[in-house]
């Protein structure tokens, strides 16, 4: 298969895959998008694993045990808790040759999307979302977000792992059995660069974290969500989407990869508490959110891992895409305060 | 009335408006996605013109010339041609007094959004879109952006000034009647920020100007689209937008002010012509489109002004949002070819 392209904007530093992967044609548009998300037969159901190519990961249970299971074999398991399987149509995909992996950046301004993209099947329960998750199933998510972070950040050609996950149709779930996506790239991307870089900057001015300070000074502002030991949830102050909010460790590190078992449980239970007070209080909007971190052994001490929740009750329309610039209707002060309130009852 | 406040992300260096002016509740937007774009009564329909703040700008028709009122009383006026009206809930507002403008910026990081938002009613008749408008009509349009740029630029609290349009509701146009926006605001934002800095960089290693240079290369490309005597219409490169293409003038100028009737006779044909192309090939899908300028005389020799149309076919997801790195399902040779076809036809 002939590799997606990658290319980059030169006034604007930005990249974009050019996916002939899941290439269509124009006329495919109109059609596509009055299609439902509800299918008959789920392919990430239990009993259609046929229909999904073969598992990277598995957790089964067995004997009241979690195996985790990375044999191809398993695919054939049905009784398992969570399944990780490569995206039939990758935005990323592998490197077939020693080749390919030599010339994943041709040039500066262009070069092949070699990476891995894989979907985390949350559950074996169709629609068992985050808010309404047991606890431990959602431990079993976190965990394997990390088991698949081990593994992909190991590859030589990989310099960033993306974790992310949309609920509804209009933030792009185009199926709707719980799931997250994992997308391993060449590159470190925009955002995540930037926030590196400026993290870097406020370090070496100031010899502390800026989200360590950012926790230190959000502790008492009316931006602030929940918090209990492991982690704090407050709307960031210049948040660009309604309601926004992000979930940050108390622990500085730049990735989770050595979260604690107590770190990865109080995770679980923040997801499920917040999404929970989101989907109560504006009846289950959409929603995307993703984790930045960094995998670099260099942004160790100045940049500070953290999950973004962006629910998507806003349009981003000509202004927004033409000038970088947001607006957001309802303040984060506001938002906080609603969410708080939603938490407590 | 309070301002709205701007906010700055120290760490993406991301300018976004805390837009307590339109604030909504969080309850607010389950509600508000099912309402319908038609209304009965159209705002901007003629008739309707009490239903609006006073017009800013009106163009009438008198004894067979074009007449361009600006007196407030030209309200009552029904023969318009165009209307241009302040937007009810501006995401930036004017100054109230001296002291407001002497505050637009109160630090590096707050401040607030002082300005104007005002939308132009682009015909009396509330379904002409661009596509199947009268191209004198068209010209109407055209002019009119360049009257308000040319009001609201000498401002002395104006930076910039945004000219866009919203197609279809699910690109953001809440009102159906035809119309395009205009929000003059106190800073360059973000995006077009960028490629001035990155064009001024181009031109001071080269010696030329990155977008004619741009057009030269593009020429034979297979990305170029169509092209005229003034104007060049192509897939750019790294195109994010499925099927989006640039309109770039020949002349090298950093903004449309100077622009002679032909050259604006021209941009009406060619923004007919290829918006025609795009509803033609998809089935009338919402899109975007925007200018990008610089009123900033220091950028006059470096910048180069255009218009980007971006078509909404794709949906944002957590992965855009997160990393600030596109997929493009459709490359813009393809979105070229397909639509120098849909032209000829």
């Amino acid at each position: 298969m002939p590799f997606n392209e990658l290319r980059k904007d030169f006034l604007l530093n930005r990249w974009v895959v050019i996916a002939t992967e899941r290439a269509r044609r124009p006329t495919d548009f109109a059609k596509e998008r009055t299609q439902q998300t509800q299918t008959n037969s789920c392919p990430m159901c239990p009993g259609n694993e046929n229909m999904t190519p073969p598992a990277v990961l598995l957790y089964l249970k067995s004997n009241d045990k979690i195996v985790k299971d990375k044999d191809t074999f398993s695919l054939r398991h049905k009784n398992w808790l969570i399944r990780t399987i490569p995206n039939l149509y990758p935005a990323f995909g592998p490197p077939k040759e020693q080749a390919d992996e030599e010339c994943i950046m041709k040039a500066d301004n262009f070069g092949y999307a070699v990476g891995h993209h894989e979907v985390i099947v949350e559950s074996p329960k169709h629609d068992e979302h985050p808010s309404d998750a047991e606890l431990p199933q959602l431990v079993h998510v976190v965990d394997g977000y990390i088991d698949r972070l081990q593994e992909l950040s190991q590859k030589h050609y990989v310099r960033y792992v993306s974790i992310f996950r949309n609920h509804g149709q209009e933030a792009g779930a185009s199926l709707s059995h719980a799931h997250s996506q994992i997308i391993a790239m060449p590159f470190v991307p925009t955002t995540v660069a930037q926030e590196i870089e400026a993290s870097l900057v406020y370090r070496n001015q100031r010899d502390k974290c800026a989200f360590c300070d950012l926790l230190e000074q959000e502790a008492k502002s009316q931006r602030l969500i929940t918090e209990d030991e492991n982690f704090t949830v407050l709307a960031p102050y210049a948040s660009v989407n309604p309601m926004e909010f992000w979930i940050i460790p108390k622990n500085h590190a730049p990735n989770p990869l050595n979260l604690t078992n107590p770190e990865k449980e109080a995770l679980a239970k923040t997801l499920k508490t917040t999404l929970k007070a989101l989907k109560d209080l504006v009846n289950d909007p959409p929603y995307n959110y993703g984790i930045h971190l960094s995998i670099d052994k260099k942004a160790k001490e100045h940049y500070h891992w953290h999950l973004e929740v962006y629910p998507h009750l806003a349009i981003w329309a000509g202004f927004e895409k033409n000038t970088g610039v947001y607006i957001n209707t309802i303040p984060p002060e506001v938002a906080a305060a609603e969410l708080k309130k939603a938490i407590a009852t």
